[in-house]
């Protein structure tokens, strides 16, 4: 049974979902970090174990571009989004090793209709990445741009 | 001639480093998408041109893994560096487009040496993708953790 399609109105401030699991893959930590973050702990065991990650570990910028399949499939693909300007923050709290089955989950910070731009509300999102023991990975928070169902309604 | 490996010392408030250029092409775009953002701005032209990024874009998270590896073929892969706790910040200014040739810009903002870690300082960078035109793509700002030459000096 199809989904209706998202818009903001759908997004609650304090609502939460998770997405996911995807199981990461040394290979594909390797191969990431061999097109985009060539270091050493993105690239082998024994040098990983030297530095402050104690092993080999995913790179950060794979960290969010694995986030951003979780929830393009999770509902962004099923929604009217329009992308996003930037990324508020990024922390990586936990090396993300091979092996880990890692979900996404999405908490509304804070919704708010766009001052210039009827059609277009604004959604303020904690995304964290957990492992399958609900340890944190990585935070961000992140603003989009999501299309209003009734455009130009008060908030 | 090799050049001398760098550590926190060597990083000056103020100084600036250009580092690339690299060519984007619209096959690395899609190939990016397809794995890791697939929103149809993302992955072909015709949709893309119906969204606020006006036509095939690459995705912000894509840009991202670019200029990590501008920055670590320029100066991180011949560094003491020891990775980054997270990111303060990313804003996309303009849409990657396929064909751009871009260059990654690097601004020392800040360094400080590290309360608990008397082998470590922190370097505040401002990191900006620039195209032919000095025009700017996106900003970064992120701190990198550096290992000192003399450890515990007074910063």
């Amino acid at each position: 049974m199809p989904q209706k399609k998202l818009h903001w109105e759908d997004f609650e401030p304090g609502a939460v979902a998770v997405y996911g699991p995807r199981l990461v893959t040394r290979e594909e930590i390797v191969a990431f970090a061999a097109e985009f973050d060539p270091q050493p702990m993105h690239l082998d065991e024994v040098a990983g174990s030297a530095t402050l990650l104690g092993g080999l570990a995913a790179s950060g910028w794979h960290a969010c571009s694995l986030m951003m399949r979780l929830i393009a499939d999770g509902f962004i693909l099923n929604s009217a989004s329009m992308g996003a300007p930037g990324v508020d923050e990024v922390n990586w709290h936990r090396p993300l090793r091979p092996g880990t089955r890692i979900r996404a989950r999405a908490t509304v910070l804070e919704t708010r209709a766009s001052n210039s731009k009827p059609t277009v509300g604004l959604i303020k999102f904690k995304f964290e990445m957990i492992d399958e023991a609900d340890a944190v990975i990585m935070t961000q928070v992140n603003t989009l741009m999501m299309g209003r169902r009734v455009p130009g309604s008060s908030p």
